[in-house]
C-alpha cells in the first residue's frame, strides 16, 4: 500500500494555484533529495556507487543540479541531454552516454564530456574510432540477454529488442576493445522497465556479476563497474508497493559477496540510470476543471491534456487522481477525466470513482515526476506547461510556460526556396 | 492497390538530400492542390460545399495558405490552430471551430473571428455566453449518435467517446440556441477515423440528412449546413485502394436528392473537415540509414525517430517504405527499421521485407502527410525536423529544423521564487 500524498496542504495547494494558474506540474525536491540518498545508502556497501539520473524521465536542467547535488550522474542518450548534463555540472565519468543507432555527432560530444560510453552494437567500436579519431581509456558495452531473459511485460522480450550486443557478440566486443588499447570496462544492462518486483532487479545483478567473472575467465578482462540500466517500478496505484532500497541494497549485497568478493574480483563500482524510481513519485500535474458534461458518459474535463501527460492515452496507465479539498469525500461519482484534445484517447482515467466534481475543482494528477511533461506533444496546438519545485521551504519556477510565438517559432511563414 | 510513388525522381530526391541534410519532411503541394480540386469536383452538385482542413493533421501555415486558394477552409480546435488559420487569411465562415473540453478565451477568439462554433455540449451555450457576451448569429451542434452507430475500429464506439450531445440533448439543445435568437443552424457528427470503406462515409450523410428532417419538424429549425467531420482514409498499405471522391460525391448527392430535395428541405451546404484524406498521402519522411546491426535480428537504424512520426509506434501503424536508388532490387532481406529514440517501441517497421540496405541508403517513409510531424514529442531529447513543400517546380524550405536553443528554451535557467 502506499498512501497518495500532496506535495502541499490543500490549502497551500489551492494558494499556489491562485497565484499562478493551471495547468502546471510541481516536483517535490526535499522528497526526491531524501529518495536519492535513501538510495544511495542502501549500497554504501559497494566499493563505489552511483545512479546515473535517466536525463530523459525529467529533463530539467534543475531537477539534474538538485540530483548531482548527492553524487548523482546523468544517463544521457541525445545531444541535449548531453548538453543539459553539462549545464547542470555533471561532466566526466559521471555522465553515462547510453544511446542507440547514435550519430557521429553524439559520440564526439559524449567522447569531450570524458562520459562513459556505453556501445549499443559491436560495430559501434568502429563508429567511435571514426568519430573521435580513437576510442576512449573507457568503454562500456549493452548487454542483451536475448532468451536468457524473459523481460518484463513493459520492455517487452528482450530478443526482440533493438538494443545491445548479444551473447556472442559481447565477448568479441570486449576483446576487440582491449586489443584496441581500451583499459578500463564497464558492463551495462537495461531489461525491465517500471518492475515493482525486486527479483528481477535482483536477477540483473546475478546475471551481471556471472559475466563479470566470464568476461575474466575468456578474456582476461576486468570489468570495473556494472550498469543495471533502470526499470525500477513505482506504485502507481494505491494498493501498490514500492521497492525498498535497503532491501534491494541488501540483497545484492549478498550476491556481490558470494559472487564478486568471494572469488577475489576486481571490486566493482555499482551503478544503475534508474530515473522514474528517483522522481517518478514526486512529481504532481495540478489543473482545474473546466465543464462537467453528461453525455452517454458523465466527464469531467480538465484544462490539461496528452500535452502534459501521455502514459494514461498511450499505455492505458494508470494515474492517482485527488480532488483537492474533498480528499475526504465519499468517491460515489463515476467519471471518465479527460484533457481538452481533439483525440478520444485523451483520457486520464475512465470509470474512476470519485466524489462529486464542480467546474472550478483542482484535480492533481499523481506520479508525474517521470515520463511526465517528458513526453508532452504539441498535437492539436496544445501547448506544454509550466514547472515548479519545492525545495527547503521555497517553491521555485523552474518552467514557463509554452506560448504561441514558441510554437511557431519554426514555421517559415514566408518560404525559402531551396 | 495504389501504387507507392516519390515526390521527386530518385536522383533528385538524392541531389535535393545532399543539398539539405536528413531528416525531413516533404509535401508534394502539386498532388495536394489537385487531390483538393477532385475533393471539390465530386460535389459540385451541392448548393455551396467546403472541406475545412483539419489543421491538427498537418499544422503549417504554408499548408493552410495552399489550401486556401482552392477555397478549403480551417478545422481548428485550439487557440494556436485558429491564430494558424488567421495567419494563412483564413477567417469568418471559412473557420469551424469544433473543440471539446474548450477554454472560454477560445470561444472568445473563435468568435471575434467570426468562425462557425460547433458546441460539443449543451453546457457550452451557456460557456459561450458568459465568454463572449452573447450567442453568434450561426450556430452548429456536434451530434454523437450513441448506440445508433457502432463507430469504426480507429474512433472507438461513439457511445464511449467524449465528444458531442446525446440524441436527447440535440433536440433541446438547438431549440434553447434558437429561443436565444440564434439565426443559422449547422449539423456536425465525426463517427469514423482513417476510414476506407465509402459506406461509412455515405451513411454518416444518410444520418445527417435525417437529423436536418427531424430538427424541422420538431423544432421548426431549418438546418443550412451538415458537417460530415473528417475520417476519410488513406491507403497506407499499396493493397489498399484509395476512397475515390467522385463516387462517394454520386452516393451523397443520391440521397440528397432523396432526403431533402424531394422533401422540400431548405437547400444544404456540404461540407466536411478532412485533413489525412487532403494530405497524408502526399508527405514523405526522407531520412538517411545510420547503421546496419545485427543482434537477434537484423536492424536499420535511421537519423529519424518517434519524434518525426509516431504512428507506427503508437497505433502499429503500417507506413510503406522505399530506399531510394533500389527501388527495383528484390525485397529479399528482413529488418525492423528502427528510431534513435531510448524506447525499444521506436520502430517504423518490424519484420518488413526490403532490398538488402546499407548505411548511408537513403529511405523514404511514406504518408506522413498528416499526423507525421503534427505528433511529434521532444521525448529523450530528439528535435522535430524541417518541412519542405514541392509546388509548381520550386522546392519550398517551410519550416526550419529545432535547435537545442528551442529545446531549453522554456527552462528557467536560474528559478524564480514564487
Amino acid at each position: 500500500m502506499t498512501e497518495k500524498k500532496l506535495p502541499l496542504s490543500s490549502s497551500e495547494l489551492l494558494d499556489l494555484v491562485k497565484k499562478v494558474g493551471t495547468p502546471f506540474n510541481i516536483y517535490d525536491g526535499d522528497e526526491i533529495e531524501k529518495n536519492a540518498e535513501e538510495m544511495k545508502a542502501a549500497f554504501s556497501w559497494a566499493p563505489s556507487f552511483t545512479n546515473y539520473f535517466a536525463v530523459k524521465a525529467l529533463p530539467n536542467i534543475n531537477i539534474l543540479k538538485l540530483l548531482g547535488k548527492h553524487g548523482f550522474g546523468a544517463d544521457c542518450s541525445s545531444l541535449p541531454e548531453l548538453y543539459m548534463a553539462k549545464a547542470a555540472g555533471i561532466e566526466g565519468k559521471n555522465i553515462m552516454f547510453t544511446s542507440n543507432d547514435t550519430p557521429d555527432e553524439e559520440f564526439r560530444e559524449a567522447y569531450n564530456l570524458g562520459a562513459v560510453l556505453n556501445l549499443d552494437d559491436i560495430t559501434h567500436i568502429e563508429a567511435v574510432e571514426r568519430a573521435c579519431g580513437k576510442l576512449p581509456d573507457t568503454i562500456s558495452f549493452r548487454f542483451n540477454p536475448g532468451k536468457e531473459r524473459t523481460g518484463n511485460a513493459i520492455i517487452g522480450n528482450p530478443v526482440e529488442a533493438k538494443y545491445g550486443v548479444t551473447r556472442d557478440q559481447l565477448f568479441q566486443a570486449y576483446s576487440i576493445a582491449k586489443e584496441k588499447g581500451v583499459k578500463h570496462f564497464y558492463l551495462h544492462t537495461m531489461v525491465a522497465s517500471n518492475e515493482l518486483n525486486p527479483d528481477y532487479i535482483v536477477e540483473t545483478a546475478r546475471m551481471l556479476f556471472s559475466l563479470v567473472s566470464e568476461l575474466k575467465e575468456k578474456c582476461g578482462i576486468e570489468v570495473e563497474a556494472i550498469d543495471m540500466g533502470g526499470g525500477v517500478g513505482i506504485p502507481y496505484r494505491p494498493e501498490d508497493s514500492k521497492i525498498q532500497w535497503k532491501e534491494l541494497g541488501d540483497r545484492i549485497h549478498v550476491l556481490y559477496k558470494e559472487m564478486i568478493e568471494e572469488k577475489g574480483l576486481k571490486p566493482l563500482k555499482i551503478t544503475f540510470e534508474c530515473g522514474r524510481a528517483i522522481t517518478g513519485p514526486y512529481g504532481y500535474l495540478v489543473s482545474t476543471v473546466r465543464h462537467v458534461t453528461k453525455k452517454y458518459k458523465d466527464y469531467v474535463g480538465l484544462d490539461s491534456c496528452m500535452a502534459d501527460l501521455m502514459r494514461p492515452a498511450l499505455y492505458g496507465s494508470y494515474h492517482h487522481i485527488t480532488v483537492v479539498g474533498k480528499e475526504n469525500e465519499k468517491a460515489d461519482h463515476k467519471y471518465d477525466v479527460t484533457g481538452s484534445l481533439c483525440e478520444n484517447n485523451d483520457k486520464f482515467a475512465i470509470d474512476r470513482m470519485l466524489p462529486e466534481i464542480e467546474k472550478g475543482d483542482v484535480i492533481v494528477i499523481h506520479d508525474t515526476g517521470a515520463h511526465g511533461f517528458a513526453m508532452g506533444f504539441n498535437y492539436n496546438g496544445k501547448m506544454r506547461h509550466a514547472e515548479y519545485l519545492k525545495t527547503e521551504g521555497r517553491i521555485l519556477k523552474i518552467r514557463r510556460d509554452e506560448t504561441y510565438e514558441d510554437y511557431i517559432k519554426t514555421q517559415l511563414i514566408t518560404p525559402e526556396e531551396v
